[in-house]
């Protein structure tokens, strides 16, 4: 089965939401891809829909943005 | 483990993202609770810190609020 794709760009949130997919769904299950980090990775995420981080990319196509409803005090970190 | 609670309300995008969860983490191992049919329980979800519906709340508590961006399409169906 093709993998779900977990983007994200390094800050608290994403951190976060990728610990817990990756508890959720196993860390072999899943690619994670740090659009911070690998900058050229940004067009692939847009073609596939990806409008936030972070997001997953799931094997059927759809993209699930998560957000926790981000608090100040989780920007602040 | 404690199960994570997927909780939703029975909306187009609610039941995607609601196949989307049982195909990545496997229906055992989550719980699932429409608000629309089991009203008793948004408080419950209150409590959990759910914002908007659908939201994953995870094991350690974390609450992933999950959208789509949801297209005016999709609100159409």
């Amino acid at each position: 089965m093709k993998k779900p794709v977990f983007y994200h760009a390094g800050c608290p949130v994403c951190v976060n939401a990728e610990h817990d997919m990756i508890e959720l769904i196993g860390r072999e299950n899943i690619d994670i891809v740090h659009l911070g980090n690998d900058r050229s990775k940004i067009s692939e995420a847009e073609k596939a829909g990806v409008q936030s981080v972070p997001a997953l990319v799931t094997p059927n196509g759809n993209v699930l943005h998560i957000n926790f409803g981000a608090s100040l005090d989780d920007l602040k970190k």
